[in-house]
């Protein structure tokens, strides 16, 4: 199994700390090393890194827990394979383009038996039951609402449905997200909080390393951070119920 | 303007020496300081970094110019701005999927009242004409060719066409892989060269810096190196003729 990690704020924020936390399991206090990866969209560009290399051992990963690339909308995973061999290709987070936006994918989780039809929009590259999920996402919302995009509470719902739909095929923990909005879906195990005003101190459970947020914020920012297990011995996680669906935009839980 | 460099060769081979010279291009000894990309095929994977910084002073063109990335196919761009305000999503290279493999597409010129009609398979993010030519260039292929991969002969030709109809709207002078082959298209500058056995040593015209190549090859080793303005003062490079169409596989020219 993977672990994924998720960031959605109202203002461009760092990753760093998080990152450095959750990029420890990726082959020290965790197993997870059969490769990694992030995306940060920064307006409507994406910064895509990936590398087959356990994050603890990557010069791409030292450099993301050094350099503080600000971003409103975050995807990270780490990998455990379980379907498709250890390469490039197969490492998450993974990216497509539908109605001149991009979308970012990552997953965790296994589906068994799932092989649905591609009409050709968009094709796997790598041999994942994730990337085929996200072609089949992409695909469903583009056949379902034609060439332009809907409004969010429309995408909303349509999207809940595709992902309890793919679920039902086994475990299906996924974030996806186009720069504004990210959705996430949870099969078995996701927690979440959102930092804001007042900000405290957190210390990460897998480094001695702690931030006091209250030092490098405004009032007014407001930072969700979702992600398998809690990062932080400090603050409180809410977890996710088997099957529940939420979109965070600007920091906050929609629905 | 802007200033390519791409690289193909018949075996995973590192980039620092070539790009090491041509960063120094994005904002030092000479103008190209409105961001930089650059992608790497390994295998079916793309590792793909942007930054709209000046390559000259991005952390992440410092991390490729010491972490020797091995590759078959790579694409790299600096640019100057023309049409298109500065930021991440209007940064070359960029990339598409198409028949379950990435495809990775840089262009250095200016295209004039290029508003050619998208059907919906493939949006521009940004606002360039350069990304605009891409998706066009990639929806005109999947229209004629249909659901499957044509070969290579075929899809040489047919892009031959397209290249010559787009480069009748101004300059055009791209790069486009999709990691087995890399086509080059030339409007008004380019050059290119074959190193192989036997291998000499090579001096970058814009630092100084020299490398022996004969130290780090074995005698099959073959790369191609195409650039804008010839990267070394000691090699003899090839300059394409305007309107020339050349495609690369292995590190040898094919035609």
């Amino acid at each position: 199994m993977c672990q994924l990690l998720g960031m959605n704020c109202n203002t461009p924020t760092d990753i760093v700390f998080s990152f450095t936390g959750f990029a420890t399991r990726g082959g020290r206090t965790d197993e997870h090393k059969d490769g990694w990866g992030i995306a940060f969209f920064e307006g409507n560009g994406v910064r895509h890194f990936v590398d087959h290399q356990a994050a603890v051992a990557s010069p791409i990963a030292e450099l993301i827990k050094t350099y503080p690339i600000k971003s409103t909308n975050v995807i990270a995973h780490i990998r455990k394979a379980t379907q498709g061999v250890v390469s490039l290709e197969n490492c998450h987070p993974f990216v497509r383009e539908c109605w001149g936006r991009y979308w970012v994918f990552a997953h965790n989780g296994d589906l068994k038996n799932f092989a649905p039809r591609l009409d050709g929009a968009y094709h796997p590259v790598g041999s994942t039951d994730s990337e085929l999920a996200f072609c089949y996402l992409m695909q469903e919302m583009r056949k379902h609402f034609g060439e332009t995009a809907p409004a969010l509470a429309e995408m909303t719902q349509f999207m809940r449905q595709l992902c309890s739909e793919i679920a039902a095929y086994g475990t299906f923990n996924m974030m996806l997200s186009n720069g504004a909005a990210l959705f996430v879906h949870c099969s078995t195990k996701l927690h979440y909080l959102v930092r804001q005003y007042p900000f405290t101190k957190a210390s990460l459970s897998d480094e001695d390393v702690a931030v006091d947020f209250s030092e490098v914020t405004t009032p007014q920012d407001r930072v969700a951070v979702i992600v398998t297990e809690p990062l932080t011995t400090n603050e409180s996680w809410t977890p996710f119920l088997p099957g529940e669906f939420k979109v965070f935009v600007d920091g906050a839980v929609l629905q």
